[in-house]
Formats: C-alpha cells, structure tokens, sequence
C-alpha cells in the first residue's frame, strides 16, 4: 500500500510546486504592470499626439510608423509591417443636420454624423419628410409610405441588459444596414439613433454596409439627444422637414499595414500566440478606449514577458491590426498569410472592449481548449477574473478561427464602453492607469499560462 | 418507494417555484433600475446643487432637509430626523505651502489641504526644515533629529495591490496618525502624501486625530505629485525650508441629525434591515461617491421596492447617516437609540465605497449568516455580482455589530475609487450612470432576499 501511493504523492508535490511557481509568475507580472506598467504612457501618446487614425487618413499611418518604433525600442527579437490595401472614406467638411419648420421649435440644428462608409448628399443637401420607425418590420408594413422620405431608425439600445454588448447587438442592425433597408421602399436618406447607453449631446459614428442592387442613400447618426427631440417634434407635427448635408465619399483603397512584434518561442518557437488590438479608430476621436487600449495592452505583454525575465516557449506575437472598424482587412490579411505561410497559431488573444477592469475572458474554442482555460480560474479570480463563460474571440481574430485557431476575449467591464465608442468623447481622460494596467497584466497571466501549458 | 419520492419531489416543485419568482423579482428590480431609475437624478442634485456638506456646515444642514423631502415625495410610510450633536471643524482661508529656497528650483508653490481635525498655523504660519520618512519606525529611529522640524510622511499606496482599499489601510495610518508621531519626537508640523492610487496635482482630505497629552501640531495633506517633487529636492538639499500656513480649527460640536425613511413590514414589521450611507462630505468637493452615492442608492432600494410592488415582510429603512468621516456621531446615535428603543435589526447594508460596478458584498456575520449570503450567488452572479468571500460592512453600522446584528457591505469596483477620495475631483461627472444604477438594484435585490429569506 505504502509505495502505490508514492507516485501520487511526487505527482502532488510536483504540481503544488508548479502551482506556487505559476502564483509567483502572476503575481511578478501584475506587480510590474501595476509599479512599472508603460501601457497608460504608450496611450497617451497614440491617443493625444496621434489622436484619430481612420484607415488611410495620415494618422493612421503615424500610428503604423509610432508602433513599429515602440516596439523597436523595446528590444522584440522581430518588428515588421504586413502590408495591405484599405478601404478609404473621408468624411470631408462638417454634416448639417436640421430640423426645419417643425411647429413648437421652428428650426433646430441637431448634431449629426455621417456613418462610415455611407455617400454623401453633397453641397445641396436633402430635405425631406421624416418616418420614424423602431424595427425593420415597421419598415416593411409602411412600405411605400416612406418612398421619397427620410427613414428615422429609433430603437434605443435596450438599457436592461447587464452586459452593453448585448445591448448593442440588439439595436445595431439599424446602423449596420438601415439605409439600405430604408432604400428597399424608396427612403433618399436613413436618420440612425447613435449607439449610446445614455441621453448624449454627440453622435457615434460607425460603420454601415449597403446591400448589392439597391440605391446606396445617405446615412448618419443623431445624438441620442436629438434622437429624442426629433422624435418628440415628430408626434406633434409629422409633416416636419429635415435638412441633412454630408460631404463624405469613398475613395480608391490605400496602402496600409498591420504592425507586428515577437518574442521568439524557446522549445516551441514555430508555434505562435497572438495578443492584438486594431490600430485603427474612428476619425472622431483619440480612439483611446477603442482600441487604443487594445493595442498598447498588446504590447505591454509581451514587454512584461521580458521584464520579468520570462522566456516563453512559444512564439508570442503583439498584433496592431489594421480596419478593424471598416473592412477588417487587417484581420483578414494576418489570417491569409498565416495559413500561406503554414504557420501555427495555438491561441489568439484579443482587446477590443475598452480599457476598463477586467472581468474575465470569453472563448471561441473546443470544449477541452475551454475547460483548460477554466481550469486557471482559482488562479486568476483573485485579480477579478471571474468571468470565463461566455463564447467569443474578436473581430480581427475572427478569421483565424478558420484554422482551427482558439479565439480568446478579453473581457473588461462594460458599463462605461458604449459612453464613449465610436463618439469624439474617446479621449485618454476617460481612460484610467489602473483599470489599463490590470488589463494588460490580465492578458499577460493568460497568455503566460496558455504559454506553460497549452490549451490541449 | 413511489411514495417516499412524494414529498422530495414537492419540495423540489416549490423549491424551484420559488426561485424562479426570486429570479423574477430580481430582474424586475434590475430593469426598472436600470430603465427608469432614479439614482443618478438624486445625486446630481445632492452633488451639483448642495455641494460640499461637511458636519456642521450649511451644506450639510441642506442635505438634511434634502434628503429628508426627497423620501417625503416617495411616499415612504415614516421619514424622521435623529438629532446628534457633531464635530465642527472649519478649514478657514485656503492654505499655504512653499518650499522656500531650495537649492535647483528656488521658492516653489505646492498644493496643500489640512487635514480634518488638525489645528492651524495662524496667519504667521510656520517655516522649517523638512525630515521625509517612509514609517513610524524610521521616524523612532530618527527620534530628536525631528525636534523643531516638519516630519514628511512620504509612504505611498502600494500600488501592487489589488484591491485599493487594502492599498489605502497600508498607508493611512501616516494621515491618521502622524502629527501626534511626529509631535511626540518634537516635530512642529506634520506634511501627509496624499491617500491617491496616482500621481495627482490635487490634495486629498481626510481626517487625523490627536493622541492624549501630545503636542497639537499642524497636519496638511500634500498632493502626490508635489510629495515626489519635494522629496526629489530634499535628496539635493537637506536644508530647504518649507513654509505651511493653515486657518483651520475646530469650533463648538453643532446640532445635526441622521434622516431616516422607512418602509413598514408585513408581518416581520418589528424586524428592521437599514440600507445606508453618509450624507456628510470633505468640504473640497462634492462628494459625489463619497458618500453620496450610498445615500442615493440607500434610498433608491426603497424606491425600488415601492415601484416593482413589493411588500417586504420586514421594515426596510434607509439611513443617512451625519459625520462618517471626522466622528462618526451619526452611527454611534443611530446604535445607541436602536439599543435603548429595543429595536430587533435583522442586517444593515452599507454602500460606502463609491458608485461604481457592482463586484459583490463583503459581510461580517456569523458564519451560518455569511452561508446564507453565499447561498444566493447563484441567483445574483448573473448581475456580475462574484465577490462574497471578504469580511467587513462600513463605518457608520460598525456600532450594530455589538447588537449581534449582521453588517454588510456594498463592493464595488475599486480601482477609481482612490483618484477622487476626498478630494477636489470627487464630482458628479465621475458617476457613471449605469454604474450607479446597478449599484443600487445590487443592494435592493439582496434586501429583497434578507427579506423573504433572513440570514438565520
């Protein structure tokens, strides 16, 4: 009896011995983010001195060439640029939104943006009625009665759900394909409600796709404060006008490039794990939350690898990737290339929530890759990571998922993101030291784990 | 055999009938929070209109009166006034600090604040030589090389830690406690780094006491920034003078009261459980999440019960507690009657740690009340509700727990809480909407399940 149990007991010391060693190598990277942590520096600067970086704008480029040499200075055995061909649209000069002649205000500008990747109306501008509308069934029962108007899309994003994203899920159709759903019946223009969780004086922009064979119309989003005005005017006086002026095209696609670092794998070089965000960001604001954040917690892991002098099997990659927010040409390229080039890619991490406190990690994977993932819950729940049960990787991961590759999440708090996404108030000041720290430490413990042990 | 399974089945039937009108309820107090709340409106005005409401002060007399109509036009069954006399300490004229002569930067202005309790300069104020320390302990082995000299506390918050508020207890002490430390070794003045998470250019408040039979010398926080700047000159230039000038002093206690609102019970109407906060504030600022986030969400649980048609079997009371933060008289007062009166308290829930996501509750309790509480997790971690494993309650129902009565805490996300603690930025604009909001059906969804269930 005494020796059948000897085995199992050197099997316990041993994996108490690695479990110490783990809680050690977790605790010495949170230390560092959060005592010597470089991503809220690196933010700042991406946020304030480059500021908006839309796919093909000059911003994004210095953001391209700013990555490249941060990540060269931080001494990543490789740095380079994956070129690739974006979309590129230009807002041009400011939007005119009016109501004109409504009968208890008279005439009100109220603060429009055009979406991305929507034509403009040009210098003459529309005037037209107004239907407001709450679904795409209230479209298509209306029918022919919007034909020369202006649709209205109106259903706020549902302030119940705990998690925003949910929220937004359940509202974005209305941005994503509202012009060409209001075309179908004869619309000259679609009117959006901005995804916000709050009664906000700005609009968010975003980005919107029309459907083949049908009139591409122009399309903005209303703050949520005129969205409630309008709406307000319009069940007093539906006869109102509205004015819409924008001046925003589509030009021919540009050069761009994502942005990669690495830290070459020891024993396991040829197989790689992705950490990435996207470079790019709307051309309204700093793009601070999204993804600012994303990309410069990306590159805080791999340089909390070096500092605390941890030399990680795999080959770990900090992704920039490029037009995440229209087109996802970078997501795409990186996948093309990893699969042209036979390349294995054991997990891809991405931040693309926001920088605020982090909750957990979702996963698109296989139900072992999961399980192993839950299998470091009691080590990570004490720095609130609590969370690991929803399904979900990122947009510009996506199409690794294709390869087999385990899609990971990093799941921040949602409450704040949607005050912010998309809107000229994501701005650095909304970002905390802290809450990015603990981000960028959180992917860091994870991909040090996934880096130990696999996820096989 | 079929028979025995009777009961057990029935059991299970009523088991899950139950549960699933709890889920019910919760959720309904989650989306009418959440939908038509009422939190944020009430702190705007508490924070906005009134202000700065220290004990004693007019701002403070106005939160009463405030506070007290508020729960008047909810309609709650009873609303009264405790009366309790409080501390009366005045900052007077804004304070001075200088760093005379020093040897690279001359003479150099710093922000300063005195500290709650501390006597003043006068208006000759004070010059000196400046003695930094990390600890007490430095400080005893320093002993007389302080004589007539100014003691600098310099021990910043841990920034390693997780948790800021086990950050804050590992450095307040020096706030609480250095003036008299100082004072014993013959010190003339005692200057605190700021209690803040980051490099910050503002001041943070806070109370300190006087130990017996000390020497009362003066005690001023100093913004974390200038603590680095000072103690940068000090390495150069041991002998710099630093020039402090307060106003402060503390005058006769003043009149005040606690305001109570209360919703009758069914049949439990002579058990009580308090939800509460702190309606007094540090004078520098508005005291938006401390506390008048917990007063607002305090009352706000009420609100909710009355709005989704509950009636609680026990009689549910919200508190605003008067003088949490130099003296506590409000919930020493509030314990002392409920002892004298015979009052039988089932829990006291307290929200005293800012108005943001909700991460859980920590509970000091018996151990069976603590399984009781962890029992409902599974119900409530859909709500993002995961953290029941900490002691604790809050400072103003601290005085309940000799009563045997269970204290719990509201545990929100820590990691802002310390940027505006006390000081000039703790501001409405801070609040996040949402974030409040869940706070507030956080503490009402465990109301309703003490409620139903008890703790016993």
């Amino acid at each position: 009896m005494m020796k059948s149990f000897l085995p199992v007991l050197m099997l316990a010391g041993f994996s108490a011995l690695a479990q110490s060693n783990d809680e050690a190598n977790v605790r010495s990277i949170y230390d560092h983010a959060l005592s010597k942590g470089r991503a809220y520096e690196f933010l700042e600067h991406l946020s304030v001195k480059i500021g908006p970086r839309l796919s093909g704008s000059p911003g994004a480029a210095a953001a391209v060439e700013w990555s490249r040499h941060v990540m060269k200075d931080l001494d990543f055995d490789s740095v380079w640029l994956q070129p690739v061909m974006v979309p590129h649209w230009v807002r041009g000069t400011k939007e005119i939104g009016r109501i004109v002649n409504s009968r208890k205000m008279g005439t009100v500008d109220v603060n429009v943006c055009a979406l991305g990747g929507s034509v403009g109306t040009g210098p003459s501008g529309i005037a037209a009625q107004v239907v407001e509308v709450k679904s795409f069934d209230e479209l298509r029962h209306l029918g022919g009665k919007v034909q020369g108007k202006i649709v209205f899309f109106n259903r706020p994003m549902d302030p119940t759900k705990i998690n925003t994203f949910v929220a937004y899920s359940g509202a974005v159709e209305q941005r994503g394909n509202g012009a060409s759903e209001a075309a179908k019946h004869g619309a000259i223009a679609a009117i959006v409600r901005s995804m916000g969780s709050n009664i906000e004086d700005y609009p968010h922009t975003g980005g919107m796709r029309y459907q083949p064979n049908i009139p591409q119309v122009p399309a903005v989003a209303i703050s949520t404060k005129h969205a409630e005005l309008l709406s307000k005017l319009l069940k007093d006086d539906p006869n109102l006008q509205f004015y819409l002026e924008t001046h925003c095209e589509t030009l021919e696609d540009a050069p761009s490039f994502n942005v990669i670092g690495e830290i070459k794998g020891t024993d396991l070089k040829d197989e790689i794990i992705v950490v990435g965000g996207h470079l790019d960001s709307w051309d309204l604001a700093q793009g601070a939350h999204d993804d600012g954040a994303g990309c410069v917690q990306a590159i805080e892991v791999l340089r909390l690898m070096k500092a605390i002098g941890y030399k990680p099997r795999h080959t770990i990659r900090a992704v920039m990737f490029m037009n995440e927010e229209n087109g996802l040409r970078g997501g795409l390229k990186y996948a093309e290339l990893a699969e042209k080039n036979k390349e294995k890619h054991v997990a891809a991490i991405e931040s693309d929530q926001g920088g605020f406190t982090p909750r957990g990690f979702s996963m698109t994977a296989t139900e072992k890759e999961k399980q192993k993932l839950r299998s470091w819950k009691p080590l990570l729940e004490q720095y609130g990571l609590t969370d690991f049960s929803q399904e979900g990787g990122g947009a510009d991961i996506g199409p690794l998922g294709k390869q087999g590759v385990a899609l990971i999440g990093f799941l921040p708090d949602s409450q704040r993101y949607f005050d912010y996404h998309h809107s000229p108030v994501d701005t650095f000041d909304k970002v905390n030291k802290r809450e990015l720290e603990l981000g960028a430490a959180a992917m860091a413990a994870l991909t040090y784990l996934i880096d130990k042990y696999g996820l096989k």
